[in-house]
């Protein structure tokens, strides 16, 4: 059975059980169909207690063979629930841009699946879209007030808010709108960004409150005037029409997965070209709520991880208890060079030269004052002598790595990393931040690409010298950086695989994200809207009469 | 109280209670939230009994003094149900674009709203956004055929899909897409239309189940090869993905009037550039399940009552019962010549002037066979002599003119009206349509403005003449016309109020609209993505730290 025939086959609870179960009264949800639920905001404390556990997942960068860092962690949720400890996850919602593109479906995989798959993947509750409409419904009063008699004096060539789509469309990246003479608007350069690289879905995931979401609403600069100075949402006087359009999609979302394990699904902002971590309500809402939360952040731990640690953590006012780096045998042999048709073929040689990769996310998280469980995302052709090489190149740096078979056995098959996770939960840790916020914009960027990305240094385009300049006269400095970069490698080259050194990282742009409180970074030729491929995922799919998918995922 | 406060103030049921006394099991329908919820298709019958009766309410032209065809409609609903009759409602879902904009929210008003207000007017169940991430995969898969290979040899200079936003946002009309270089697109002329004016918004109002619905997708033209040939969605291999994205919104949603007369509401097409009803299903829906179903058209009957009579009616499946004409005193007045400011003097000279847009708009629904009912929809300050006054002179053409208190005191207040209307169901109707399909275009245009509008003619812009022919060939003549035209006057100017005659209509745009199933007329200087205010409404909006919302209304 493919993922979508073992979801379409399971049987779910109502989601009335599974919120019952968390605790929750009728009173403290709605119900979105049978299976979906929101949360209301007044179930999720401030701070949790300290006892309850918070285990981040992340993984080794990802390749074309497959890591399942998603399977891997309903998985681990699915085993601690086993153990009899109360877990809930807390991860992202899926764009539907890839799905209809190239990726298909994200909700994990086999027996390791949140629910209802098809549901999570095509509309949700809604979230994505709300965000979709309230920053275009912003970008519409923009050009309107331009239009109109602009008392701000807002320069039409310096609006840096970008319209937003939950569609992979490259002829929507750089447009010209407002054509057709004075009735239709004031022509200008223009564009889309993809919906989960939006400001607004960072604000969304980083707001801790309505009042909190408002201001940050307010906060978000739009552009310059043409005496160059910043102008906000609340300049403007928009900022609670925006609100108002968000303020459902603020309240974190339930689901479950194939073994009842509640899910809190929220936020889905990219790790590649956004912060890649769910919301703040919904890992607070899973941290109130359980006793051991399990969450994710997007791609390896260059990207994610690294956002998690330097730009969540701060909001969510904890870090994690324990980590885990998620790794196959198959894209830790890609990395060391074997081929993509072969790595069913055992190839210790090619393992041990892609291990570096690995090495390199482990030493990572040591920085931040972890040591974390290295859990092996097992696949059939695995043979024993290549888990083995994993685990012992990991035990001679005290590292624990174990093998979780989550996709083929659910939560059973990930006991044994429930264990070492309840474990390393137990030793204690000295957070160290990477880098201080109120260090200069140049000297983080340099000490990510450095201390995290293993590279030698960051080369500034012309442009982003400019922005900088712009940023510290504006006295944006003080804020974190959100570096967007290729998953595919530790540089800004999506070929240069395995553990690269000794590289620069070219940044492209600086862009001001007042609202969700960082300055993005732009590398190499990363796009903020993706395309789609020769043959998109969409032209294989089926619906029959009855309403029955075929070829979503 | 504002019509935001008393909804705020309003008891909902529970919809559970509100399915339950329709007759509805649980396993019928999804709640989304506790006061709404989506129908399952099985409960639709194809053919309700004909002992069902079907209510359509239309109006005069639309002013700026307000006709409140909603309000009564709401109002008539409930009356019926305090009858003891058992009554649904059926209307369209609001488009957010105008509650941003000028218009405000759209539910109703006083005493005769649906509920919740709130909800219904800010996302609902989806539906709207469903359409728009349809619309935008479609436009990015079109973009990406011809990026790709372009076997089929689509022309982008001739591809007449749109994308489509639920924004008012005048700068997306005419664009210029694929800026950049090679990786970035083919640069061509694209825009944006509403999505309430969108083909795929008609298609999902017009279809009869998940096939029907997959059939038109498929049927609908998106552009043309070099070679001039039509190009459809299904000959690019899309249509199921289109249809995917659109299976849930397929399903009419469920929701309450402040009485708790049950409210089938679903699909939003405008009706000055659209067809203007609400799902054919939702239509069905509220046959099937009430022994009265009453439902809107929108704007005067020579929009939506036009496109409800020729375009929707033949894909229902039967016809209107009897028909309700909506009236003012203070718009008949307007439409006589008083000025807004006055309207709340009395003026029988205004008045009597202004009647003759009354009596076109009951001429217009006698030619189908109707003997309407009007409803004067009472404002406080109408005069005895006013209301006496539209009474006496319906009554010289043996018309049944009520007056409706809905605002000030919902069902109670429209008793009269659901008597009058009773009373009218019971007359034998003989329906004949307005033209019949077979007819020419040409002459099914000039049928509708000679007709209904009153005007003398047509006139076809050098564009529409080369449309028109094209139409021809690909044998698509024998569709029905959907008319896109101001809404503020008979005629394609908005200025001339009254009666206006010996006008010209001038066609300037024939839009096939095949998976619809209709072709559609641009007249005048109508626009399919309308621009925001001045002062849009988004400007006097308000949120609270709780969420409450002020001045959405």
């Amino acid at each position: 059975m493919n993922d979508l025939e073992i979801a379409q086959k399971a049987m779910m609870w109502p989601i009335t059980k599974v919120a019952a179960n968390l605790g929750l009264n009728p009173d403290d949800f709605e119900q979105y169909g049978k299976y979906k639920a929101k949360l209301n905001l007044d179930v999720i404390a401030d701070k949790a207690p300290t006892k309850h556990k918070l285990i981040l997942v992340t993984s080794i960068n990802p390749t074309p063979a497959g890591e399942g860092k998603s399977t891997v962690m309903v998985g681990l949720g699915d085993a601690l629930n086993l153990r009899g400890l109360k877990t809930v996850i807390a991860i992202r919602e899926p764009s539907m841009g890839p799905v209809m593109g190239m990726k298909g479906g994200a909700a994990g995989g086999g027996y390791s699946q949140v629910m209802p798959m098809e549901e999570i993947n095509l509309h949700f509750t809604g979230d994505i879209h709300a965000l979709t409409s309230a920053n275009n419904t912003l970008a519409a009063l923009i050009d309107n007030y331009i239009q109109r008699d602009n008392q701000i004096g807002l320069d039409p060539r310096q609006i840096i808010w970008k319209r937003a789509i939950d569609v992979n469309d490259r002829s929507l990246r750089n447009i010209i709108t407002g054509l057709g003479g004075r009735i239709n608007g004031i022509p200008r350069e223009a564009g889309f960004d993809i919906t989960a690289a939006s400001e607004l879905m960072a604000v969304l995931c980083l707001a801790t409150s309505i009042s909190d979401l408002k201001q940050r609403v307010g906060r978000i600069i739009v552009g310059y005037t043409t005496e160059q100075e910043p102008v906000s949402v609340a300049d403007l006087g928009f900022a609670d029409a925006i609100t108002i359009l968000l303020k459902e999609a603020l309240k974190p979302n339930l689901a479950q997965t194939l073994a009842h394990t509640p899910a809190i699904i929220h936020g889905g902002p990219f790790a590649n070209i956004a912060h890649g971590c769910n919301s703040v309500l919904a890992t607070k809402a899973a941290l109130t709520l359980g006793d051991y939360t399990v969450t994710e952040a997007g791609f390896g731990s260059d990207l994610g991880a690294e956002k998690f640690l330097d730009i969540k953590t701060p909001v969510l006012g904890r870090t994690p208890d324990a980590i885990v780096v998620v790794a196959t045998v198959r894209a830790l042999k890609y990395n060391g060079g074997q081929k993509l048709g072969e790595l069913t073929n055992e190839d210790l040689e090619a393992l041990r030269k892609g291990m570096p990769n690995l090495l390199r996310h482990i030493a990572n998280m040591q920085q931040y004052g972890y040591q974390p469980v290295v859990a092996i995302n097992r696949f059939t052709s695995d043979t024993q002598a290549e888990l083995e090489l994993i685990k012992q190149e990991c035990a001679q740096i005290n590292v624990t790595a174990v093998v979780a078979n989550s996709w083929a056995k659910g939560g059973a098959g990930t006991l044994d990393l429930a264990d070492a996770v309840v474990s390393a939960t137990a030793n204690p840790v000295s957070f160290q931040p990477l880098y201080d916020h109120n260090d200069p914009i140049e000297s983080k960027l340099q000490t990510v690409v450095t201390k995290t990305y293993g590279g030698s240094g960051i080369v500034l385009s012309a442009q982003a010298k400019r922005q900088l300049r712009r940023i510290s006269d504006n006295g944006w400095a003080n804020l974190p950086v959100c570096i967007a970069k290729t998953q595919y490698s530790f540089s800004d080259d999506p070929q240069q695989l395995g553990a690269p050194a000794g590289f620069e990282v070219t940044v492209r742009e600086l862009i001001p994200k007042i609202g969700a409180g960082f300055i993005v970074a732009l590398t190499g030729s990363i796009y903020t809207m993706p395309g789609l491929p020769a043959t998109p995922a969409a032209v294989n799919m089926h619906i029959d009469a009855e309403g029955k998918v075929e070829g979503l995922f």
